[in-house]
């Protein structure tokens, strides 16, 4: 066992957190992660109102939490009731990440609801200390689907000294990199309370990810992946420009990537056909979501075996020196 | 003490070495390194014979090692009589980095002198593995200086795995990131045997670097740093493209990183500029080579405190779990 402050916190086994991973992490998977001592998260991102209700259905009376794409709350129109109901759930924690979560955390906090904050630089971590989070992510560059250009190695201890200084009370979790014990051993020593683990999950059977996307992704090594803009662009989404998303190289990317006006001036046709592309599983076209630890993953597995097989591999690390 | 695969075969106290810096890694800094119980390169860079020389002197007696940048050998004129000469000093290591190190690893085998070969993609270490390498460094784009994409904490486990299983006896060191004694457990987590610390010696009594440098990666957080290849276009180096700089950013990065060609169109009169300005400290516009650890240095002290510092914290993370 691993005793943290986020496992006090939380009151969970593992110091670990399943990141609420856009259209990959329903219900099942968090329920599944919560269930073998961790904390799952649905991903509620853009704000879906079904399908997020879907979710808490899934994951039924286990107590999971869920994650919302911050600026999408607020546009194209004000989805506030969306994130109110999510609170009226009463999950273990929200989630709150790519935007400014001041408006969102003293609803929260009136409700009793943990706010996790997710950040990708020093400036954002302040503000959302300042905020009110009881847990900051760190969420370095590595990590898949949407983020910055900071390293999980080095924005880690630098928020942690922030937060000795600020409001040492404070949570701290690693996020980006972390697919296995080693890595959630590393963001132990670099100060971090546990890891917020993403494509180590969505490489589970309780993940909703086609299997086409799994299969790409278990046959890439760690230097298949670039951070780009252009999915965002083919789904028309409104992401702020500071955020590009990690994804598999494929031939979209190869053709866009440096090409951002003319896919803008392609816009309509290139949509279309990422859209069908993504449907059908379409890897060559469409981008497979997930981080540079997908040199590390061999296989898609039970959430909770994955789990139990990270802290096992943690305590072997941590023992070792 | 923390004993590993690498202080074993290279007999030294600590599992740190320093990294050979272009200009800033003279023979001082080295020996001071290994003094302190680390093993100290110089940083032979661009192959300039007699500064080359010059450093050996400066480290007298002590024994260092000397590193290389590979590509920079064979361009634009053979530089093999400088790799031969510096082997000729029996030095305690080669390192070499950016470019092929297979031309270079027979003569180094044949003089008894081990080669310290440092990668950035899983390609290069696949390479470096069947060359013969005795140490595979394994540097992620977090680091100062040169590099390529990947991030160190998810590079040194993949490059563990593949150790594993091309070549065990190969000893791993990950390079990038690594500013203190959490980022060295970290590393030794991830399953290397040590790291190469570069920034944070480049901040130390006995580096070669203008104090108004030093001086702005003092007051500069993580978030400061970009990689770039501005600065090798205002040197004139031939740099391949693969490879980018990270540095401070400053009015020169901010007018420049978008516009290379721009960039390549003003060259002569940008190169006197920036050339001037970097003898003067001018840190507007010449960069200040440092990785972003930047924002976990707040003091420039000698190399064997920040040796000794670091070992120590190593050592109370460890022990914390």
């Amino acid at each position: 066992m691993i005793s943290t402050r986020l496992t006090d916190f939380f009151k969970i086994d593992h110091p670990v957190i399943s990141a609420p991973m856009a259209f990959a992490a329903g219900g099942r998977l968090a329920a599944a992660v919560t269930k073998a001592g961790g904390l799952g998260l649905i991903g509620g991102s853009y704000g879906d109102a079904d399908w997020i209700e879907q979710q808490f259905r899934e994951a039924g009376n286990t107590r999971v939490g869920c994650g919302l794409i911050t600026w999408a709350l607020s546009r194209p129109d004000d989805k506030r009731h969306v994130f109110e109901k999510v609170v009226a759930h009463k999950p273990q924690a929200v989630f709150l990440s790519f935007g400014d979560p001041a408006p969102y955390i003293p609803h929260c906090m009136d409700a009793g609801i943990p706010v996790i904050c997710q950040v990708q630089n020093m400036e954002h971590a302040a503000h959302a200390i300042d905020s009110g989070a009881s847990v900051i992510v760190a969420q370095g560059a590595e990590a898949g689907g949407h983020g910055e250009s900071r390293a999980t190695l080095t924005l880690v201890p630098e928020v942690a000294n922030l937060i000795a200084r600020k409001a040492p009370d404070t949570i701290l979790c690693a996020a980006g990199g972390v697919g296995d014990g080693r890595g959630l051993a590393a963001a132990l020593m670099l100060g971090a309370d546990g890891a917020l683990v993403g494509s180590r999950f969505w490489a589970s059977n309780e993940a909703l990810v086609h299997p086409k996307m799994l299969e790409a992704a278990l046959s890439s090594n760690g230097d298949g992946t670039i951070q780009s803009s252009v999915m965002d662009i083919a789904r028309r989404l409104q992401w702020p420009e500071r955020y590009g998303a990690r994804v598999l190289k494929n031939e979209f990317t190869e053709r866009w990537h440096n090409d951002l006006p003319g896919l803008l001036a392609d816009q309509d046709d290139q949509a279309d056909q990422w859209r069908a592309a993504w449907a059908e599983g379409n890897t060559t076209i469409a981008n497979t979501f997930v981080g540079e630890v997908a040199g590390l993953i061999d296989s898609v597995r039970p959430a909770a075996d994955i789990l139990t097989d990270m802290v096992n591999e943690a305590r072997v690390c941590l023992d070792r020196y």
